[in-house]
């Protein structure tokens, strides 16, 4: 049973959408580079993911790692991504394994896969297409931000073949709060609701798996991700569909 | 045509069979970081793959890369294969699209799957056991060098489909020089013989290819690898055998 939880990166937008809908679920560790903006509901740790002995004493006590953190953006450079997602996800799995980690989510990226799309596109974020990414296919990332969450899976694959921990990569998509993008159908047909994306990482620390890719997107009529491996391994049962907005409004 | 090409890690094993095998064939300019033991039959760089500025320079001119360089030790620790295997090809990919280079022949390794073989070995190792690894499953690296080749080809995806750069990822196996290994069923199955091994990476400088992963393995009966791609897309027709020897004799 997952206890206690190290939620590395919890200030950014997907930590906060996990606190937000399963925040009383667990008893949470959060870590992050930067000191919380208000007072946390939790137990808070000010430590960089890239420090070997931080991180050592972050893993005291944890049971699992919502690994989070690193650079977001999908335009960061490559020294930026280099060492604090790819040497970054190193040093929280070294310490995940040595503090007899059970599982690890980490928050892996659309970004990893997203030169997929070049050659079908517009047609893919459309209903009418059947094409769909399952998680079996080899990365092709977008930018170098992608490179980066590709590498954290393959990292993520040795740990658990040496290791045997339990990994699983979340292949997050378009993560808005209150309503999907507007305008923007590539948006639309990856978006991922707050709640839905609570519940994903909820079923991360619940399930039982060895290594999984998963997409990490509501149930949008419009997707090219497959749901499969996260519903039928991890229990997803997404409740949102970018299809039952119009524009802003829940019309469904 | 391919007429000027530079090889990088030229004074490793796989530099030296490539150079036994082609060296008449291209117009080569041959990159070490070590100055050569003995005095070169060709332009010969000392330079650093993770020095940017070197690299620009001894790019210049080239029509095609075969890049070997990096750490190329199984046991190697991870500071050095982030810094020489996965930086380092980093490098040599910018330096390669900035001089408009036409194709990127990369050194992998059968270590960025060697996973793959946990749960199958011996059994794996024998003629009458099926299985194959075709270049489309995912990475299973057995150590951390594996992961930095797997982050290797995950770079040339992305700098194939952002720059089309003819990428091809050679997943080489057991290179020895006269004979299979002795004793060492493993070897045996991947054994790669020098002259293969040459003429492999000829058909790299030759074939037209977006991007690819093959094995580099001689034709042994007792292959895991597929040569189906190799053969297919780049020509690659084999000669050895390991099955053709006992011990250190070739008996067919």
């Amino acid at each position: 049973m997952v206890s206690r939880v190290l939620l590395t990166g919890a200030g950014g937008r997907v930590g906060q959408a996990i606190l937000d809908g399963i925040g009383d679920d667990y008893d949470w560790r959060l870590l992050d580079r930067d000191p919380p903006t208000e007072n946390p509901d939790h137990e808070f740790v000010i430590a960089d993911i890239t420090d070997p002995d931080e991180m050592r004493e972050a893993m005291q006590g944890v049971d699992a790692v919502v690994h989070l953190a690193g650079d977001p953006r999908p335009e960061a450079p490559w020294d930026s991504v280099l060492r604090n997602n790819i040497d970054g996800t190193k040093v929280v799995l070294d310490a995940a394994v040595d503090a007899d980690v059970d599982k690890f989510a980490f928050a892996s990226s659309n970004h990893a896969v997203a030169h997929y799309e070049t050659e079908r596109k517009p047609d893919l974020y459309r209903t009418h297409d059947e094409f769909k990414l399952d998680g079996t296919e080899l990365p092709r990332p977008g930018n170098l931000y992608g490179v980066s969450k590709a590498a954290g899976e393959t990292l993520g694959r040795y740990y658990h073949d040496e290791h045997d921990l339990s990994f699983v990569s979340v292949r997050i998509g378009n993560l808005t709060k209150g309503h999907p993008p507007i305008d923007y159908e590539r948006g639309q047909a990856m978006w991922l609701s707050h709640r839905d994306c609570a519940h994903l990482f909820d079923c991360c620390l619940e399930a039982e798996y060895d290594y999984e890719i998963v997409y990490g997107i509501s149930d949008n009529d419009r997707k090219y991700y497959s749901l499969e491996r996260a519903k039928e391994v991890l229990g997803y049962s997404p409740r949102d569909n970018s299809a039952h907005f119009d524009g802003d409004e829940r019309v469904e």
